[in-house]
């Protein structure tokens, strides 16, 4: 058994912190890094693509709605061409950047809002989907693990890669818990990484009504601008570690 | 003899319209197309990008420094860090569109208070030829005819082009007239188209001092965001063509 | 009768020029000065404030979402605490500059998005109204006639202006055609300026279905922007001089 | 005796969070809150400010050129034209947000670069004066003790208060050693406390050439945004009260 581990990563701005790339970047097997429109600076996006390269680390896209002061959490109903071309645009400064730093960029995340949205949203999904097929058909989309936009993305012809998330909790349909309610989030390190393990031996989780879930995920995302998320991604990491479980990037 | 025409196009930005990119694209053999930094927005840089292509004009990267409310005519000092990397995230952010809109970056300018910057600024001016020797170095560097750049370019082993202005007065020693100095700009359309074949056939311009003044100039740079900026496009072009000076990209 | 003319000033960006302002606030008696999220620029604005001040017409702060990019034409789901606070920001500058320019700021008008939204949607309207009763309660909201959002602000104690359409078409409910429907927009500007003078006699207009469909109109507004906007404005204010209807602004 | 302690705060930005506003308001009398341009987004500026109120800390206009990437710490060449109206844009946005907080805005400081070019070039520094003459002349402006800028402002009849830095080193002549230099910065919290004392006890400091070097401060600047800095800003405390130095706001 194999695991891809995933994190958002470049999310600082200028003078701004966010997360702890060094560390972070040692313990996943696939970077989500920021392309300047919900946060990342050119600077800081180059320097995190150079030390992804030296530790190994498989380079994706993070696009965004171009909403730097809301870190793309917030909705925008960007028109269809305005959406295509946004995502090209930030595809193509990631491209540009990491190649300079000696490698290339293999898949496409959105974040935020975008992400949330795309998730069922087949009009904003297809935006996506043609803006990733016109820049370069071989790259990979990562979508919520159930998602409407997997098999929209599959039809279209893209590879899809399904994630799913090693702090959240679940509802029944395999929805994610709204983080505006009680229990969305796990803060237990413990539980977190055995959940993980269970998740993918069994193929689902324990959903928040007390139901198992079945979840296909072929990556976990880990948080890495939240307090103790250093903690947390190592714990997951030992628990894989201990129970077998390789981790690896779903493309090399 | 031939010449190669060249003008900053790309401009307009969102709901803001600059320029007539699709009149000036039929007159130029090359397009400087801004890249978000001082002006453009991606779905406006697809835009003009595909025109372009249509009309199998050579496209340029029109880098600047980040400074949109000043459309990049603020000097900035950035650090060397700063300026490689938002260069190297503009050339790759239009590298990524021109090759969706089926073209490829050939060159780069400079735009603005950069332009003015690295013709004479040493400092930034190698952080602008390091960062296209990173991303390309078979791009070409327009510079400004006369300028220390031209050779400081050249000796970092950068093809370099050198630029001069149909519509601006020269000194003595081959600098631009200052915009704040009266007689600065030409605006006589006849004079003006006149003065480049002129420029062209005895290699350099008479002076605003009246001396003779020695231009080598493998491009000439014609605005096209002022007023009657197509009446003297179309007057230079005719009056090239009437003395058997053939216009073509310096690149193809 | 009397009437109040309302335009959107100040909406140049820079570089970028928008509208014709000198000649539109010529014409109008309530000046929508922009505030620097949509459009706008601080030395714009405050050339375009001291410009209504020397002509005595009276200054609204057009508020808008964060979004320069989009002009403001596209929705976002700011929280409650963010919309209150970016309004908040937006007639505080508004209103420094403005008493710079020897004015005050008399009224609030939202801008695009924000105000198509809240015409309808009382959450975000509600942000909107508590945000004008905490900066100053005395201000008026300007708000599309008809809207639920008159009688959300009037209940909140706010005066409130209601605003009609020049060149709009309007379905038989009083809300305006759909931009994307053929014949939303009107463009011949004698059946326009008669329009505005019948709307005004009459309470109403002639909707796009055939039945007359009542408007109470305080506030009529004349786009600044488009081909034509000076010649539609200055035949609206003819006909409404020969009809005998006063121009003057719905709050000195 | 007494001083008055100032701090930067209200410079997080949207999710990126800078300093410990709420901590290092309990220990200043006067807070240089941002305005936007170089930090702050108006929802935290605003929370900022209710803070300061509800603690009794006299509130500044923290005014920067409009750089957000940059951090406000890179020169700019504004024109004078656009430095007036841009900080008064920037007076403009936190007077509203300091009245709807309950207060009002009582001095004004330049940011970063700003602070630094002003300090010595008159034209941009008469800029900065004449946009706080307009807005109102009885505000107060912080600059650094022993600049041009003390002399040229209170030529001009504002009032000035003069600055200096508890944690960075002198040279003979007064001014700052550049940060780019070896003992620019001192780390070490006990000494730093002794010397503020010294330094107001004195009139003066040890230069970084050993010598004795005069500085008349009406105000000591406290970093709250560097690793240490609520310690060391407690330590300032601390020695200031033991050595019966009132700490309170220059103005009320």
């Amino acid at each position: 058994m194999y695991i891809d581990l995933n994190s958002d990563l470049g999310e600082s701005y200028g003078a701004w912190k966010m997360g702890n790339d060094e560390q972070i970047l040692t313990m996943v097997s696939s970077a989500n890094i920021a392309c300047g429109f919900h946060a990342g600076d050119a600077l800081g996006i180059l320097n995190t693509l150079k030390q992804a390269v030296k530790l190994g680390v498989t380079i994706g896209a993070h696009v965004s709605y171009p909403d730097l002061v809301g870190f793309g959490r917030r909705n925008m109903d960007l028109s269809r061409g305005e959406l295509i071309a946004d995502v090209l645009y930030q595809i193509s400064a990631l491209a540009g950047l990491a190649q300079v730093a000696g490698a290339s960029v293999k898949y496409v995340k959105a974040h935020g809002a975008l992400y949330n949205t795309i998730a069922h949203d087949a009009h904003q999904g297809q935006a996506v989907i043609d803006a990733i097929k016109m820049f370069n058909p071989d790259l990979v989309l990562v979508a919520l693990a159930g998602s409407a936009l997997i098999e929209q993305a599959r039809a279209a012809g893209l590879r899809v890669v399904a994630e799913a998330f090693a702090d959240r909790a679940y509802n029944a349909d395999g929805s994610l818990v709204s983080r505006r309610m009680d229990g969305a989030v796990l803060h237990d390190t413990d539980v977190v990484a055995k959940r993980v393990v269970s998740m993918l031996q069994h193929g689902g989780v324990q959903s928040i009504d007390g139901v198992f879930t079945p979840i296909q995920a072929d990556s976990i995302c880990l948080h890495g601008d939240t307090a103790g998320a250093v903690e947390m991604s190592q714990a997951i990491r030992a628990e894989l570690i201990q129970n077998q479980i390789q981790i690896r990037p779903f493309c090399g």
